[in-house]
């Protein structure tokens, strides 16, 4: 997946429609953590048993496919307003990790 | 970025650590939601102007960065764990949304 | 405002519709910040101000004590199976507040 | 549990740290999805049985009744800001559901 290709395409489209003004970092973590709670959603009444089958209905496959996307274009947006570098971040955070939760 | 090779890595590290009876994809989606919001609380008290600002702020940014990491690595375990194309939702995605949101 | 009369009747709705497997804590938490972030979407792309002005907007109005409902229907819920006294809960916590915000 | 005077409580408290220009409706409703979410953060990686025994965690238990009391707290804050009366909007939310979910 190339991200800085992904995240040029979402500054055109919202740039494209004029929505350069509402797209602070401010807003954007606003409308992802409302689209986070979308995914969170179809999963709430499941038990785990449930919720781990549900590759087996193709509605709620799908579903989950798009409140992924959601929540990660949004992430893509406030990355690139916020000039974090995604790549980057997701190495350091894999490592912090690894110190935080040592093997045992 | 390889998003196979990140979720098989974030698999690894789980199974490393006996966390799979943990990882079903409600607990996940939890465990983002929770994520999400430590990136909300950012700039929570933020102007529009401050939060645009973020880059400016060493502790800030990196701060931000390290919460958009946790959010896109629960994303990417819930894809891996219900089966989701991470790639192929997110095309879908922005096509849905050129659908939904024609420029005028 | 009747807190514990409230409960009742959650109590009752609940179990009128045989819904009492799916009210686990962590089920209605789920549940609960889903309506959060219900209310965190009217609020994402007005400015501050326009926020401040919402009562001037009847359907907006509406809608924002709409939410503000959801959320705490399902606060008193969870607060009802884990047996927490909501009111001295919300004293508590004043107080707690007091502490670490000492007027200067 | 006397909503307007907890709402006052809430104002004099903000008033005195000068916190009135902070207390938009779109910052506190950010406030208050973040503190939905540490509630959530509790249950998450507990069994649906765990999270029904938690009143027998005096910690747990305990910081239950403290996220609870956090997100309603903003709740109230916000509606005081909207200018929406809680107990009319639960009253009205209740009939609401009971058209919505007919006992069958």
């Amino acid at each position: 997946m190339d991200i800085e290709q992904l995240q040029r395409r979402l500054r055109d489209f919202a740039a494209a429609r004029r929505w350069e003004p509402y797209q602070t970092p401010k807003n954007l973590a606003m409308a992802m953590v409302v689209e986070a709670a979308e995914l969170v959603e179809i999963f709430q009444w499941l038990t785990p048993e449930e919720s781990l089958a549900i590759a087996d209905d193709a509605a709620r496959h799908q579903h989950v496919g798009e409140e992924i996307a959601d929540v990660m274009l949004y992430l893509l947006q406030i990355a690139d307003q916020c000039q974090v570098d995604v790549a980057a971040a997701l190495e350091r955070k894999l490592a912090l990790n690894a110190i935080k939760h040592p093997v045992r």
